[in-house]
């Protein structure tokens, strides 16, 4: 396993197909990692992504300080974990990422913190707008560098139908109930 | 087979786990139908979902001159369709829906179109915001009403470990390249 990194303009695939994401940042010496479900891509070029994070949550906060944030694409063996990160708040639990097993890296200057075995990463620059922040918490963010596990995305494509389950993207629903990204399907782009 | 209602606190979970949609909105007499993979939720209650829409298209137009769009979630006997009005415009294919197998019905009193077959639909009012929809070709929907296959989605919950293949979600990638949802994971909740 490897590494890889993802070219700007298809960074995009990386979210293209809807999977819950884990949001982390960092100000100071804060680091926290939460999870959502509603994060999307918003432009191919320059590439940005949308994501909603709630006032509730301190992730927020360091997001907002810190003007970065990172998106990754968790998968099956973090199940649990996504779901622990994603219902417990820092703020109650202030050994959160240790008690949830969950372990950050850096990659390059970057100063946004990586959560380790998912299945890819966008480091993003928050461009900040305040009535989007304020009325929808809605957080745009311009996708500065991104990465993906060699074994599940190379070359522009996820390989899913060769994955171990371990290793495919999961797509939360409520309750505790995620869906796996299932099998490919081909259909022909016309003349 | 039949369509239920969703009840609108519950709206967000037909779009929850990240399947491409199709747009379809109405002005006048000229309905059209799109695909688009950024749509996201936004919002609980009030239910509110995001869009981006492209500059290029017909339906965006349509869009903005009625207030009104609907999204809704194709499934996998749809994909060839799903392909073809998302790379055909109407511009040039004054016939797109019939060339292309689109059958709409409509709902109740609402003006928007819907295309049969889909698992999920949900009318949305546009809430305008210039800077979004000019800047980041962003829209926004309020959730007025939802319903959905009850073959797929009941009592608040997909149903895609017993459905049929024909009808499970359908998650786009790049190129005609489709993941379909696969199987249901269940984590407990913490304590």
């Amino acid at each position: 396993m490897a590494i890889q990194s993802v070219p700007l303009e298809k960074a995009y695939r990386l979210l293209n197909h809807g999977p819950t994401v884990l949001v982390s940042a960092k100000y100071q010496n804060i680091e926290n990692v939460m999870a959502a479900s509603w994060a999307c891509a918003l432009e191919f070029t320059p590439a940005k992504v949308t994501v909603v994070l709630d006032k509730m949550t301190l992730t927020r906060s360091l997001v907002e300080q810190s003007g970065w944030f990172a998106l990754q694409v968790p998968v099956v063996k973090q199940a649990q974990m996504v779901v622990d990160v994603g219902s417990e708040s820092l703020k109650n639990h202030p050994d959160k990422l240790k008690e949830f097993g969950v372990n950050l890296f850096y990659r390059g200057d970057f100063l946004s913190p990586l959560v380790e075995g998912c299945a890819a990463w966008l480091i993003c620059k928050l461009i900040p707008e305040p009535h989007n922040q304020q009325t929808h918490d809605l957080f745009i963010g311009e996708v500065i560098s991104a990465w993906a596990d060699d074994r599940v995305f190379k070359d522009g494509h996820w390989l899913f139908d060769d994955a171990p389950m371990e290793l495919k993207t999961l797509h939360y629903v409520a309750g505790g109930q995620f869906y796996v990204i299932g099998q490919g399907l081909m259909v022909n782009k016309g003349p």
